[in-house]
């Protein structure tokens, strides 16, 4: 058994996983993340304690999904904008000073796709392209069934692969990058935006007159309906998304490619058009022979990533 | 010694490189590609003759630059878009029936990222992102000192990653291709575009008052003597280029970034600019580290590369 832990913007998520992936036991703990480093520390080993079976020995390792950029080799975090408090914090060591288990740390969207790779939508598969597609997009690149990491352990930002370069700027700061187009967060900006400016759509009915409670559950609702304007923004950020991965299959020409997330939800019904144009549009004659599959975990994956690190 | 061969639009070239990369005889056999299969292996077979050391033991190995799309594995051309008549064609095999020592078939890119590796500008490094910017864009990834294929062979086609969704269409039919926006034939179109809409240039005068004579070469010197236009396109150019290797880096982390190809030349004193740029550009706060190098090799990168195919 593994106990993966997932760290998130505001609570800390730990599971017990066994061999075969399947999550057993999961607790939260909430976690300030400007809170002190010693708090936050005592948040993870928290949630760790409450799903650990009373025979400690069952317990083989333990695997964290933790606020990046980080360094996985040792398991430091270095410089977490979003938990500043973090900043150069040995999470690894100083969690196994308190579990004498192997520790392992990455960043959640490399984990996640090395738990699908193990046990879910990829298994049987050594090269792999993921995609998380919620708040934002996070990706991570299984090479021989093994997480690449590049130089710093920084390789795998497929959300950060521009496919704009006069678009609009990413949080990052670099302009057009997949994650300022294609996010949940971008596809409730450019429906907000068109009905600002005028556009009919039943979503502001459904967010209760209300342009700024129109969310990504509301635009998937709308289209469901066959709402013009929610479609055509979903059409759009799908041929984006197709774009976008033909760029990938071009690159590193991968078996197969695994998408997960929140946002990937609210696409489902657009998958097939998707599946249909990145073969079209990358110059791999062969492109498309690589299956385009949903996730197997949903929101747990960051409990299962976390205990894929030590499997 | 290894015989390096680069089968090109028009010719053969074939070089004897020796164990440390060094080209010492170079020879080039005419070829019109619309030949058949077998006059085409002739031109083949007829430079490796003439670059052949008397003693034929000498020889341990000969590598070939072909065009693709071809099995690197089996060294079978597919379905050269460029060279029909050589559809499903076994090269490597119909190579070593003659010359019975191994042969290796690559694309020129791969087969010239691999020199640069062993012998060239990136000889140290095992993680290299290679770039040649000429007519068009080719790119060739290695990963732990060897070529990165992919699934199909196919892996490492960087030229055709967009960063335009929106953008001009690249002759592969996808928008924004690097290859169609920052390539020598991209560099020229913009120039005679802007020059054909009223842009005042000294490149209409360099070029004998004739547009379609502008070539990169006339970009060049005009950029060299401060033509505000060629100085602007090639700006412009550089900061697609430094977008698109950010993505790169973002994507893969490699530890050196190599630049080769007849346009890279024109682009020389811009490489300041693109060594600023890239590191503002991606997320990977390390980014500025990655060193932006000139190859080594130049018009016979195919030579050495195919030499190295066999190293």
């Amino acid at each position: 058994m593994f106990v993966g832990v997932d760290i998130g913007g505001t609570k800390v998520a730990a599971g017990l996983v066994d061999a075969d992936g399947k999550i057993s036991s999961q607790k939260r703990v909430p976690m300030i993340s400007n809170l002190s480093a010693q708090e936050g520390l005592s948040a993870v080993l928290s949630a760790i304690a409450q799903v650990r079976p009373s025979d400690a020995a069952q317990v083989s390792g333990i695997g964290i999904c933790a606020p990046g950029p980080l360094n996985p080799k040792t398991g430091v975090i270095l410089n977490p904008p979003n938990v500043p408090c973090w900043r150069d914090f040995p999470l690894a060591e100083s969690v196994q000073r308190n579990y004498p288990v192997p520790v392992h740390v990455d960043n959640d969207a490399n984990a996640a796709a090395l738990a699908e790779t193990r046990w879910g939508a990829a298994r049987g598969y050594r090269n792999v392209f993921y995609a998380t597609i919620g708040t934002g997009i996070g990706t991570g690149i299984i090479f021989d069934g093994r997480i690449f990491h590049g130089r710093t352990g920084a390789a795998g930002e497929g959300g950060h692969v521009s496919i704009d370069y006069r678009g609009p700027l990413c949080g990052c700061g670099k302009p057009g990058c997949i994650e300022a187009l294609a996010s949940g967060t971008a596809i409730v900006r450019r429906a907000r935006e068109a009905i600002g400016t005028g556009r009919k759509s039943c979503m502001l009915q459904l967010a209760g007159g209300n342009l700024t409670a129109i969310t990504g559950e509301v635009v998937g609702r709308a289209s469901d309906t066959g709402d013009a304007l929610a479609q055509e923004i979903l059409t759009e950020t799908t041929e984006m998304l197709a774009l976008w991965l033909s760029n990938m299959v071009d690159l590193l020409d991968p078996e197969v490619i695994v998408i997960g997330g929140g946002a990937a939800a609210l696409l489902r019904r657009f998958f097939d058009q998707l599946r249909d144009r990145m073969p079209k549009l990358a110059v791999n004659p062969r492109a498309s022979e690589v299956p385009i599959v949903h996730a197997h975990y949903g929101a747990d994956s960051g409990i299962a990533g976390g205990a894929a690190l030590c499997a």
